[in-house]
């Protein structure tokens, strides 16, 4: 059993959000719709619309933390069939900073890409990048990992500066609870998180009556609440009731098992609205994609493509290759046989690893174009299998596979 | 007045031409054309077919070191316009091997590059790169500069290699003369390349008789003597006694004026056989296209544009900007307004800074060909002008420009 709020939340949660209308308004840009529901598992297929273009989900969102995804042009990202990218707050506002983007347009112009973009709240990065941090009821205050210089980031600032990028979904400013924690620093965590997710919320509508966006964008509420069930569900309840146009479950994929992640999904999955698109932060290792959407899961986004790739790994959907191995000196073979990505398509094991050996950047560049096409291609492939109705099959066929390594 | 070649050099060169025939025998898949003539300038343009393909020339050849133009793929390159890149013997003999390569279908498929290739024989990187050099008129014995490994590389050897890596187009082993070099020096170095020059000749008819390359290419010739005329003139009328399928210039670009470059390709010019295409070897900044295109020029390959680019500087054809410049920290222009390129067509000075002072390595690829299509755009607009019969008033409208930089 978890403690009951102490008042000074109570008190706080009321003056931010209480005397607002907790509907948030969905700007007539958007719309998300639910179209296939798997009959098994909590799968679900469906698309969200934005001002650029429709997002297809299951979806997976390379990561572009400067505006750029390590490697990789923006004309390949497209061919990739990338759908939205996410972008790192925290990033962008050290350098260039928010307003430069702003005055050139704001992100999608800025960095030439016409599709979707989520920016995460900065959080994440200020608690574990930058150095001196003080934590206050007001926000944080940080030194950046650049140049020490000192920072305040709040819930409304964080606001402030994603509606200067002018993503199209962006992310209230929450506490990431490390990993492992105590029920006591995680239940504060969480409790802290909830009031700055109300705060968030009034300062976004705010901002996007006042005009002062670059362009519209969602505002998406985060569940927190460590690996603890009670926390979890009183962190989804009253994210629910803020009525978030969509629902993040962050601060997995910190540590936990793989059981305790589930257990977590499967909490929130009940509660969390099922009209809203949900997004499992910084999750995206083939295995999980499979088994997060199973818990019914539509949005993941994770480095680990691009930096498995600048580390010369190659993901297949089963297993790793390291391409630097020295069995790989002669193989004519693609990474991976039954791949139809351009590196595939097109390059040898062999060349790549000769890459890697002579430093040459375009290993980077065709390992990450490999890796990435393989979450894109197998969120294509769970959207088909859940159209069909024959989602189960998938999921039993790509354990059975992940068994053997293929 | 030069000394009369030494004894022992007339007796090698008998031994290795003199009872050959000397017409090189030009592979049938093979052929060069020279269609259109300035009337006022040396200029011409021409194409030579290869079995990868027809290559337009004047053309500037993009260099791919190690089997990889540095920071681009391949399907950029083609993108680009390139239709024959340069690649570099000694690197690809020390890494992978010039056996692995072959083990993997040559060159072509190994990077997956269906255009034409050019490969150098190895000697002006064994002279600017090894240590603890060991030269006689056998060859060149050498440390890599990798692991400080034994090498020997001999004209043969260097036949051999390229015979293996199976590019289009090979150059016969050469000692690149040193600048400044004293009369005796450049004297010696001359006579011994021009010996290199038959022995190489001899290999590689020998090679490909006994039907041992990857694929069929020609050979060139190269020039040599430093910055003297008479040094030039008996290298230039040696090398075309032997009658190579096509010659190249080397030893330029090595810290002479540019008056002494231009004063040797005139010598050379009235020399070199007219039928036959003309590589000026490691220049490629655009004046120096312009200037030695109308000095009869064909061919020419520089890493001037992606080694600028990775150092932060865009080309143009009339100036160089340094993009890390804070000026541009918010201008939203291109590098250039006027140009076509992809990266010009996307993105601005503002989000290549940005990429700069981020370290992101799309900021190399994005200037890398942004100045590879300055000099690919430029020998196109040569081409033009030659073929319409205006390419003096091309080369005054040129000449004026460059001095006000736009």
């Amino acid at each position: 059993m978890t403690a009951p709020m102490p008042e000074p939340v109570r008190a706080s949660l009321a003056e931010s959000v209480n005397d607002q209308p907790h509907r948030a308004a969905v700007p007539s840009e958007f719309e998300f719709q639910v179209t296939h529901r798997d009959a098994q598992t909590k799968a679900r297929r469906g698309w969200l619309q934005t001002p650029h273009g429709a997002v297809q989900t299951p979806v997976f969102m390379p990561v572009g933390t400067l505006g750029t995804v390590k490697g990789i042009s923006q004309e390949e990202l497209e061919q990739l069939g990338a759908q939205i990218i996410l972008s790192n707050t925290y990033h962008l506002y050290l350098r260039p900073g928010e307003e430069v983007v702003r005055g050139l347009g704001g992100l999608h112009r800025f960095m030439a890409w016409n599709r979707a973009i989520l920016t995460d709240s900065g959080g994440y990065q200020v608690f574990s990048m930058s150095a001196l941090r003080k934590l206050t009821e007001q926000g944080v205050e940080f030194r950046s990992h650049l140049d020490g210089s000192l920072h305040h980031l709040t819930p409304e600032r964080a606001m402030e500066i994603q509606a200067a990028l002018g993503a199209d979904i962006r992310m209230v400013l929450d506490e990431c609870t490390e990993y492992p924690a105590g029920m006591v620093a995680a239940r504060n965590s969480m409790e802290r998180t909830l009031r700055w997710a109300g705060r968030s919320l009034v300062a976004w509508r705010k901002i996007s009556e006042e005009g002062r966006e670059t362009g519209p964008g969602l505002l998406f509420g985060i569940v927190q609440g460590g690996v603890f069930p009670d926390l979890r569900t009183r962190s989804a309840e009253f994210i629910r009731r803020l009525d978030f146009p969509g629902n993040a479950i962050g601060g997995l994929s910190v540590g936990e098992t793989k059981a305790e992640m589930y257990a977590v999904l499967e909490v929130v999955d009940s509660i969390l609205p099922e009209d809203k698109p949900r997004y499992l932060m910084g999750v995206g290792a083939p295995e999980d994609l499979v088994n997060c959407v199973l818990r019914g899961v539509d949005i993941f986004d994770c480095v680990l493509p691009t930096r498995l790739a600048r580390h010369n790994a190659a993901l297949t959907r089963y297993q790793r290759l390291n391409l630097v191995n020295s069995v790989y000196a002669r193989d004519p073979q693609p990474i991976d046989p039954t791949c139809s990505c351009y590196t595939c398509q097109n390059y040898s094991r062999a060349y790549i690893r000769h890459l890697i050996t002579a430093k040459e950047m375009l290993s980077a560049t065709l390992i990450s174009i490999h890796n990435l096409y393989v979450l894109i291609n197998l969120t294509i492939d769970m959207r088909q299998a859940i159209l069909k109705g024959r989602f189960d099959a998938f999921v039993q066929d790509f354990m059975e596979r992940a068994k053997t390594g293929q």
